[in-house]
């Protein structure tokens, strides 16, 4: 039972209803939508982990293992899993591109198959799609926040676990990072990896400028030294003092993070020892607790910082670490659907999102009827047929351009950190009909 | 490259320091010690996740695939990555068992290894006890707001990927959840699993009587309904006239399921309905954000409610979603070493937890040295040495026993949710001396 592939990694009652389905002969095509609803905090969301999502569907099966675990688990028929033995994804996906930016209430995924598929995909779906457009969000906040400089994910150690390690590596550079430290999101996906040194490695050394000197040896050519174990300014008096020596062996000294104190004020300080020394080539580096909120201030303040390593706050989304994401049926055998539970009314029916433009800028959105004609840019794709891809793998690079592009369209005031207004998605017509006739 | 196992998962600084203890001969014997520190909202933590530790450490190893990778990033010498083919984890492990509570600042695992070793490991050990420590605290805060009655996890879709919705289901059982709804970890680690419905079961059908039926039919040992998809109250009428034709088939109604509005005034007309319609037997289960706030306020607020469902606040631990945990360098080559820096300090050398209780109740701990005599339960035990584990896995039912030992035993004001108090940790004077000494 892989872990990112096994059916079974599911939320026991799709397999319930799924017998029930099966038993019923409830095997109707059925439409579900995948849509965010407002998220405190959030006025806008980053589009991430379709790839995962369509991989996932071409690949789904049960193996022999998994369906001995259905017959044995005590809550199913022995017919239902020998059924299971055939069971595939055949259903047809439109889905937001990655790195679009969309908005609360509107469907960023549309599965159309047999009520039975697209109904045993709902838990991995979104535990796929959720946790990458979670993460896209919040990076895409630092990456404005950041205005330009650098900006690093260093989060692994303390994402959730294996998966998330990496898929956040991935959604930060598709959302316009630099680079991570994490190897394997470069081995697997091509995302340039960075990194320095940790504080042990300096307290594994006698002193530090000889854990400096050690270090550049090492890795002539990606010298960057962690000045914040013991005094910060003189450690970087070190940096200045060990300069000429490097630099007869040709090293240069690329880099120096900051990592504890006051960011701003050591910074200030770190900039005015390096370019007395003559190292103003010598960038300054900042982590430690930063997320889109502390480099805005960072930089408000005026401290020259030149990039931003970012960790468990962007990894875990730590303001706002889930979203009140939602999968739900809109049509079942050609008749819309939708639940009206208090406060969690949605918008029944097969959607499409039109994105509508004032120049360059994006005006509003409208939904409306997945078959309603509108004069907007549509958002929705078709990206799956008969559970299968349309098209290659985006390449990564290609997302993160999209992104770039999606966030240069967002209006200010909605991309505004502090005091941010919420964008317009108008209902067309046919979808206010269709609420109103209920 | 297997997501889980890989070296690869790391941060890229791991391997850059190991290229240069290794060209160093920087290879003496190393203690790190993982902790946590200050959590605002927390005054306890539960210790999960070593077995996952431990497996991961004990099959480390580099495959060609992944030496490959070394060889082309850019970042290292063809003789490191060679290196690193016979590259294994040959220390030694001492650990708070799993299911301990334990304190801001104690280790909850000492790791004694040549540096390379003990440094390469740190970001995915972390990863793996970072997570599952977070969830078995935010769950086991949950369990004692539930005062006995039962708490099932319901939160794979919005866990932050793959393995943090599977691991979640682990650290909740451990913590003393009822089960979980997540097949895989049933499949993997026993955990009873558990499911209802979904509000698609019922939109599906043409009508909610249907949909009861249709489910009660073809799972006559489960009936667990659904009952706010379109008015709550209606529906529990519903059931209770649906109940004696089911009844004639042998088929009772277990429980019933709310998942939106108001749960507590929900649940009380809803027992109402039932009590009136003879199903006093029919238990009400109430899910949809909840978490240990949420549940204990439902309960003082008298809500006839037996068992709860949570999900996303407790599989992501919303309220703290991740804790300032570290991984650091405390002795090398025989010295005791420590950082320093700002807001960061920590407590140097090898150290030992002895808990003092005072009768059945916990009374304080006391942190020593390692080597140093204390009267108290020493917590951190030898669980590998020389890269092998000790002992077989521990079944998740010894370490759920165990949780529930250790928070029965966990002083009341610590526990509170509203004005917990800080438990005591001293530091011996071997401690002490060793601080004021530098």
């Amino acid at each position: 039972m892989e872990l990112t592939k096994t059916p079974l990694l599911t939320d026991l009652y799709q397999l319930t209803m799924l017998q029930t389905y099966y038993e019923r002969g409830m095997t109707d095509q059925a439409v579900f939508e995948f849509f965010v609803r407002d998220v405190p905090g959030r006025t806008y969301y980053v589009a991430a982990g379709l790839e995962q999502a369509l991989e996932w569907l071409e690949g789904l099966s049960f193996t022999d293992e998994e369906r001995q675990w259905v017959r044995d688990c005590g809550f199913f028929t022995g017919e239902f899993a020998d059924r299971l033995a055939d069971f595939r994804f055949s259903g047809d996906v439109e889905a937001v591109p990655e790195g679009t930016a969309f908005f609360p209430g509107e469907p960023m995924i549309r599965v159309t198959a047999p009520l039975p598929e697209a109904q045993l995909v709902e838990s991995r779906l979104m535990n796929i799609v959720h946790f990458q457009t979670l993460i896209a969000t919040k990076a895409a906040r630092c990456v404005i926040a950041a205005d330009g400089r650098a900006i690093v994910d260093f989060g692994m150690r303390r994402a959730h676990g294996a998966e998330a390690g990496l898929l956040a590596a991935r959604a930060c550079y598709a959302a316009g990072f630099n680079a991570t430290a994490t190897c394997l999101a470069n081995a697997r996906f091509g995302v340039p990896v960075t990194g320095t040194m940790a504080h042990s490695f300096i307290l594994a050394h006698d002193d530090e400028v000889e854990a400096f000197e050690s270090f550049a040896r090492s890795h002539p050519d990606n010298v960057i030294l962690l000045i914040d174990t013991y005094d910060t300014e003189a450690a970087a008096r070190h940096v200045v003092d060990l300069a000429p020596q490097l630099s007869e062996k040709g090293i240069a000294i690329k880099a120096v993070r900051l990592d504890s104190g006051d960011l701003a004020e050591h910074a200030r300080r770190v900039r005015q020892i390096l370019d007395d020394g003559g190292l103003s080539e010598t960038t300054i580096l900042a982590s430690g607790g930063l997320d889109e909120f502390s480099i805005s201030e960072l930089l408000r303040s005026g401290a020259p910082i030149d990039g931003f390593g970012v960790g468990s706050k962007v990894d875990t989304s730590a303001d706002a670490p889930f979203m009140d994401s939602a999968y739900k049926l809109h049509a079942y055998a050609g008749k819309p659907r939708y639940k009206r539970s208090e406060g969690k009314a949605d918008v029944p029916a097969a959607k499409q999102i039109h994105r509508h433009y004032d120049g360059n800028r994006m005006a509003f959105d409208r939904m409306t009827r997945a078959d309603e004609d509108d004069n907007g840019e549509p958002l929705l794709k078709p990206v799956m047929r008969d559970g299968r891809r349309l098209s290659a793998p985006e390449s990564l690079e290609d997302i993160r351009r999209r992104t770039a592009a999606s966030l240069g369209a967002l209006p200010d005031s909605v991309k505004d950190l502090r005091s941010p207004r919420d964008y317009t998605v108008e209902l067309s017509e046919g979808l206010r009909q269709l609420m109103g006739d209920d």
